[in-house]
């Protein structure tokens, strides 16, 4: 690894909008370096009053839905309006499926090219917690470099997007018009946090599909109860390589904006994500360091056996646990 | 509250299946007071050899399916056949509902008379974490009180399912047969959990709409992967009224004991069940541990306002309090 920079090299270079820093504290954040990891928070602490000016777009769709390809058309329209555009990645598929997402290079490769656009694939290896907290410090590094959207993509199959759902302002769900497995591919979950459904590969020929599946979801939605924000998830059809349906995407994404932040929720909202992430730091934190204590770990070994047998009741060999763990009687 | 019995006396008592005694443990651990903490733990640990002889089974279904009616019948099937059966309620909505499932006195009432049986309502105002945990120890002391089998009825609806579906070795899902909306009343989660699906209401008159619905989730399970137990989920029509189908449910628990016992994924559930018993416990109470501690939650009020406006840095708000909760530098 390159040389650390100061705080105020790191700060400065960001908020210049200098990519070539923003990467490395990209970096530097992602690292799981001890002593990276002071120097990391405290750059994030120094851009925060910088950040949060962006919309925060979550898109997701399960694999073949044609994601690289619409999020490559949309960046574009959102360049061409002279946005300036982060696409960030959360896969946590990626060891599986070795860098399904961004990690495949030659995927997104006008978008990359764009002056406005710039394209961060996800850590290969990194676990979807790991990542997840560190796309959103990641997200607001972006916004501190003058990033005007956010785009974060997820796979569409995974606990992910609970977490993304957790930390954007719209959330594009892509779906395929299929042979009446629709409603089968995608978890209801996901269906249920859409604020968009865009149903991918209307190209010509396939309009009629593409419409009856627009139907399909639509009726589906209906199902859901209201989310309190006053919007009406929509679905339309597009297609990417016809660039039919983009413009439209956007409009409707800006809308949404307005209309939140008209009724306040936009706020809300963003409060809200601010205190959970919190709040899941802690939980997470706390399981780290529990499991993570040696002497924790030794005796759980030794619990394994007679617990799993029934032999020792799980609720003590836990309250046991806990004793070691905070060194004291419960 | 009666005075508390000795330790002798509450598992003697349970042993030789005393129901007063069993209902006043049960009520024993129920008790919030710490006082009766000790005591509790105790008597689990001394009927433990004791317990894990009795067929598990997780029985749920949305308002209106039937259940209780159902759970009667079936019941009352399975005592015809001598065997002592004991039902359990799980009831998160119990507050909203005001005592939707056991607690309504007149259901089960023809049951609830057999001498074979032992009904158990959920305690009223008890929170899913807390209900559950109980739950499993209720479970427990019903099979040191020499029930062979323990029915655990949960309301299709919350996220409860997953919980009993984490302690019993049968999860049975019943379904209506509806008009058109049967994949729409109930999470696809749930119905991937079930290891079968009964089809209620399946009265003369009704069979066809019944048997439709039987081939409609029929196709619906095979889009689930298998779960290795070596066991295909399968779909059966029932009536309760008719007592059509009752017999035939039972055959299949049976049968699935059977299979699973003779492949080894019948102990090697349970183990893996008493094992995710007890980091469940620890991760819920890491977390009662540090949102109880005052100094946390005094220090979490006033961070509320600053993080939430994205003043502060959620996971370094997060930081902090660990370090007050852990009392150290982290």
């Amino acid at each position: 690894m390159k040389k650390r920079l100061s705080i105020e090299e790191y700060t400065n270079g960001i908020i210049s909008g200098n990519r070539m820093i923003l990467s490395r504290a990209i970096t530097l954040i992602e690292s799981n370096l001890q002593e990276d990891k002071q120097l990391a928070q405290d750059v994030l602490e120094s851009i925060l009053p910088n950040t949060g000016k962006a919309i925060r777009i979550g898109i997701t769709g399960v694999p073949g839905v044609g994601k690289s390809t619409f999020i490559e058309i949309f960046g574009k329209h959102l360049t061409s309006l002279n946005k300036k555009i982060a696409i960030l990645a959360i896969d946590p598929s990626s060891q599986l499926t070795k860098g399904s997402i961004l990690g495949d290079k030659t995927r997104m490769e006008e978008l990359a090219h764009e002056p406005l656009a710039y394209i961060r694939p996800s850590p290969t290896g990194a676990s979807l917690g790991g990542v997840t907290y560190k796309t959103r410090e990641t997200m607001l590094l972006c916004e501190a470099a003058g990033f005007e959207v956010v785009i974060i993509e997820t796979v569409g199959v995974g606990q992910s997007e609970t977490y993304v759902h957790g930390m954007v302002d719209f959330f594009l769900l892509l779906m395929l018009a299929g042979a009446g497995d629709e409603l089968q591919g995608i978890k209801k979950g996901i269906m249920e946090m859409a604020d968009l459904i865009a149903i991918t590969k209307a190209d010509s020929g396939n309009e009629l599909q593409a419409n009856l599946a627009k139907s399909e979801y639509e009726s589906a939605l209906h199902t859901f109860p209201p989310d309190g924000s006053g919007w009406f998830p929509e679905v339309v059809v597009c297609s990417a390589t016809e660039k039919k349906g983009i413009a439209e995407i956007w409009e409707l994404v800006e809308k949404h904006r307005e209309m939140l932040s008209k009724n306040g929720k936009f706020v809300e909202n963003r409060k809200n994500q601010n205190l959970a992430w919190m709040h899941d730091f802690i939980k997470q934190s706390l399981e780290q360091n529990f499991y993570t204590n040696s002497n924790v770990s030794t005796k759980i070994k030794d619990f394994q056996k007679v617990v799993s047998e029934g032999k020792k009741l799980p609720i003590h060999a836990g309250l046991e646990l806990l004793e070691v763990f905070y060194n004291r009687k419960l």
